[in-house]
């Protein structure tokens, strides 16, 4: 099949890897020459370009860009396009997401590949990156069956776990498990600077370990992707956030009262509820590749 | 030199290993019989019993029960004891420890080992446990200097990193990198557990990866440490959950607003400070086994 890929980081750069390896002809556009040329060099695609253009002949196209300039990539792109071309992103917020692409591009199915590193670019880009890891799409009422479908078809054989849901449910879940941690921890790191007595700043940053290095690492990473966090997400994160300063204030109460019980059960609760968030047994890690929450 | 040991679990045990190994000779006490022996069998002791009396030798003994048996195991050791024999403890709490035994014992001086595994008793002991960790002594104005130096000149070969400070200042400093994380990690969990949608909570599940994973490690762990903590280390927790509690509302204020230039000046902060708790560079981690934060 023709694919074309806008955008040639980390994932545009590592679905191009992985779809040219299983026997697909990639065109890639990326704003640079350079990364163009490294994305040839990488076998990551078969053509690039910095030119929308080379999308003519795309049957689906991913848009790989950031989430900040995906509205007026694909407005500069549909001029481009074939009317059954198919669109599909793989940025980490789906609402927005769907609410800017979909009005502009009908045969449009918004998805989001759980997959990275730390690293970011085209020299990042790895093959099997998507291997195990979950690939949301969320087609809305107005998504034709047959974008969601060839978008399944093409993405399935890179061994991810295929789920669906509302744009909004994906960014629900997400802020749960990944946006609200980056606030959480950054918010660790920051009370602990506040420490008054130098002392014991020193002294607790000499004792710092593994817990500390754990609880603290999402929050001090890129600020640049907790920012991204905060802006698409923001009415989920906010939300999540609230329910977390509950859950806090509780915690607190009972430290404060000395309600051990309470506390012990919480922590109980806890120790018990993680392992259906973390274990390898979790749907998104047990082979069921073709399972769908809400088919 | 004669040793004693009250207490044979994975931090009694494991300094049993490496003191023998110092050409020590370690006497040990257990509760239980069952526990002598395997301790005698694993080379963690060189004699053991469940009589207290066997410390009558002991020119040193480390106290290394749990916490809330500390004060009765002391008032009961104290009739077998030399008067010139030294006391040290590993209790991860150091003001409630050291107002508590100081005043039954004039050769006492306060100590943590900060190191562990998720396991616990004389099974889990591990020879070199202690290699590169930080060991603070928490001398204060009543202890004698000889008993401060005799337990520093044992535990010194273990190679460890040692450190001197107020037993408060030993205590608020935990509580920064070792209890609050646990109780933000535990509520970052209840939190999510809120979640009012089926759907989304097993959404949340499915995607939850490495981010979700580390953020929430200390918080699904043994409900027994956190309760310790909070028990033992009251006032320094809920000094630092209050700080904390002050930073998330600014973090959710400034997501509320849309302050997005405070907000990514917050996370740019995080990113850069945290290495300071994290990085090998860090005193506790560079070989500066003979440096005194306060000397």
């Amino acid at each position: 099949m023709n694919i074309g890929i806008v955008g040639l980081g980390l994932i545009g750069g590592s679905l191009g890897l992985d779809l040219r390896s299983q026997g697909h002809h990639i065109s890639g556009v990326s704003r640079k020459q350079e990364t163009c040329q490294r994305a040839i060099e990488r076998g990551a695609v078969d053509d690039a370009s910095t030119s929308l253009s080379l999308m003519e002949r795309a049957e689906v196209v991913f848009i790989c860009t950031p989430l900040g300039v995906m509205r007026s990539t694909v407005a500069a792109l549909i001029p481009h396009l074939a009317p059954e071309t198919v669109l599909t992103d793989v940025g980490s917020v789906k609402g927005w997401v769907v609410e800017e692409i979909a009005p502009l591009w009908a045969n449009f199915v918004g998805g989001h590949p759980m997959a990275g590193t730390a690293e970011s670019g085209i020299e990042a880009a790895l093959p099997n990156l998507f291997v195990n890891a979950p690939y949301v799409l969320t087609p809305i009422a107005s998504t034709p069956a047959r974008a969601t479908q060839l978008v399944e078809e093409i993405v399935r054989p890179l061994q991810v776990q295929i789920y669906h849901c509302q744009p909004e449910e994906h960014d629900r879940a997400v802020a749960w498990i990944s946006h609200l941690p980056v606030m959480v921890s950054a918010s660790l790191i920051a009370a602990c600077l506040g420490e008054s007595s130098p002392a014991v700043l020193e002294m607790a940053k000499s004792l710092a370990s593994s817990g500390f290095r754990d609880t603290s690492r999402v929050g001090g990473g890129n600020p640049e992707l907790g920012m991204m966090m905060a802006t698409y997400n923001r009415s989920a994160l906010v939300r999540s956030l609230h329910a977390y300063r509950e859950i806090l204030n509780q915690f607190i109460h009972w430290i404060e009262q000395e309600n051990w019980v309470a506390l012990e059960q919480a922590l109980q609760h806890t120790r018990q509820a993680r392992p259906a968030f973390t274990d390898q047994g979790s749907p998104c890690q047990s082979g069921q590749a073709s399972s769908f929450s809400q088919p």
